[in-house]
């Protein structure tokens, strides 16, 4: 069997929610919401089923969808997109970032990626012959620095992966990061995979940018996006893939060979959910918002010392000021069989020298769920 | 860029559909039906995504569907999986495909492939570093023969992917040509990683064999599926993978990387669909059957050597005998250009030596749609 994925474990969400499972335990782990997600979206999607195209789509996406992509970037973030060479639609962001690593990752290229690191992206770097290169990223404010990218750019290095908003670390990085990463991208001509699934997520005022806006990016970045996160409707695997024609056009080979196409019934939903006002972006943020705050003071309350998260379904706490001599992932496995409560421990995201303190709770819940969770982790500290 | 991909074309499905749109014609080419689909199915669907859950299921699939893929393959060809270590729930077979021959093939296998190859088949052997081996079938029976098997198999054998019923030949393979391919996949200790997705598409009375079904088979084959042609939805993109535990534990890796999981009110339906009864599942053959003939019968009387179609969505017509002395491929362009109506060269289907004479014809269409075809192809000969 090939080794880059015989020896993998199953993916820490996937076990986790096993163990939320099996311990009928309260899941704030894998980050998807409790609640059924936006009716009206929902009920597109039903019409189209019924009433609608149930046939092979063209592999790129339906014309309104990638339109409507188009349009919604343009006007978020005044990027400007051509829907017909510049957006493709994929089946989940899970996709998309396959597609885009193997489009552009050769045998022997470096890869650089950060950890915390999302744990598609090695497998996938390692399938393509490319050598990850990690920087290693800190709480609390996992920022990127000059020493760090220094150190791993080279004349082997073709592409960046990054993920902004940052999971599991909750940060929203400012231009100032994205500026300096922009600065190695070019000094070093690699291209920049993006991975901004939580783009609308976002808190206290904070906006996302994008990399692909930022000065002499526009033609390296490739920015991928999820229509389940922007939505609440993890489960409908809808992702998009933005580049120059240049990149997207070897994407869009990888892609029509990785899934081919993605159900029209939930593209047109899709579709229809891009153009809502934009109260409805920012009254989610503030639902969530107020979920986290809810979240994060019930867990200070009880004890935890909690980092604030600027964006994502997660927060994260740090374990390390109380002195409990457990990892994180030890906590992890205690609390969803003592407290009946599944968390994710952060370790999980590092490959090499794990930050071991830090445990992340997805706050996308219903109040009920989250003051359920608090009262049985109330003496877990 | 990945090499692998970069120089690929396009994928002549697409590109045939492209040009159809582009002149006005009648599709032909692309396999899909121009009716909706079963109303019951989109139905199931529907309610799924309005009252059903939208969130991230189990990757492997929900239980439900996997159970009932089980059953199904149980009753239908006696062949019994385990719903929770032998089945997987996949975006599509196109993702099934990827995930199967990712898991299996390492950097220097050789794999062997049959022409006509499906188009994805090469390049996710070579992205894995396998090795392509061709044998070349040749019409009107596309048979596999000892001597074709016996030049191709070596100790570095890792695997054969191998269609039945083959697109877009139209065949149905029987019992004979099946043991064959086992006792070379045994002797040289070879898995088959096998694209059924076509099982249920058969004429005539002939029955489908899963090659997992073969003597010494059920430990090595890779049995692939997908709803999509089961129900006529082909744009649904819900794939199954079935194989023995050691097999599917690895494929699994891949999926969880390549796409993760797939929506679960499609899931839904499918689970409610692969429980009708027999009935059902004959008189969706009968009707479509009923298609071929149609078609079959109209290409006859205009003048074309109609090869005859044992199952798939397809039938083939010899060009060789009308002495027109242009290959199939110039034959599509012009039929597209002057008489408005798409086919597929099946030598689109070949890396080397192609079969240059037979164009492929779907006729999974309603009536006036074959038969409008059909008088625009009146004085093609
Ligand atoms: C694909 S399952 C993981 C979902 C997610 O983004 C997370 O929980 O971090
Ligand atoms: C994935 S598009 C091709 C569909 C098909 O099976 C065919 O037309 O042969």
């Amino acid at each position: 069997m090939n080794r880059v994925f015989a020896d993998l474990p199953v993916t820490v969400f996937e076990a986790m929610s096993q163990l939320a499972r099996d311990n009928n335990a309260i899941n704030l782990g894998q980050g998807f919401p409790d609640d059924p997600g936006p009716e009206d979206i929902r009920r597109a999607a039903a019409d189209a089923a019924l009433n609608g195209y149930n046939q092979y789509p063209s592999m790129m996406g339906i014309p309104e969808l990638r339109q409507a992509i188009s349009t919604h970037y343009a006007h978020w973030h005044g990027v400007t997109l051509d829907p017909m060479t510049e957006v493709m639609v994929t089946s989940g962001a899970t996709e998309a970032l396959a597609s885009a690593i193997l489009s552009v990752v050769s045998p022997g290229d470096e890869v650089i990626v950060f950890q915390p690191v999302y744990d598609s992206y090695l497998p996938i770097i390692r399938q393509a012959g490319g050598i990850p290169k990690l920087v290693r990223l800190e709480p609390p404010h996992w920022r990127v620095t000059e020493e760090a990218l220094r150190e791993v750019f080279s004349p082997k290095t073709k592409a960046i992966v990054f993920n902004n908003p940052l999971n599991p670390a909750a940060v929203v990085y400012p231009r100032e990061d994205l500026e300096l990463l922009a600065r190695f991208c070019q000094e070093f001509d690699a291209v920049a995979i993006c991975d901004e699934v939580w783009e609308h997520v976002t808190f206290d005022g904070l906006s996302h940018i994008p990399l692909i806006s930022i000065e002499g990016m526009r033609d390296r970045t490739i920015k991928i996006g999820s229509a389940g996160k922007i939505f609440s409707l993890t489960g409908w695997k809808v992702g998009f893939v933005c580049a120059a024609p240049p990149l997207l056009r070897v994407a869009a080979k990888v892609h029509q060979f990785l899934a081919f196409t993605t159900a029209p019934n939930l593209q047109v939903a899709v579709a229809y959910g891009l153009g809502k006002s934009d109260d409805y972006f920012l009254q989610m943020r503030k639902e969530l918002a107020r979920s986290r705050d809810r979240l994060a003071d019930g867990l200070a309350r009880i004890g935890f010392p909690v980092i604030r998260s600027q964006g994502t379904y997660f927060l994260t706490v740090d374990l390390a000021p109380l002195g409990l001599n457990e990892t994180d992932e030890a906590f992890c496995k205690r609390i969803v069989n003592d407290y009946k409560v599944a968390a994710i421990p952060v370790s999980a995201f590092y490959e090499e020298e794990p930050v071991t303190s830090v445990v992340r709770f997805c706050f996308a819940k219903k109040d009920q769920t989250l003051d359920t969770a608090l009262e049985r982790l109330s003496d877990a500290v």
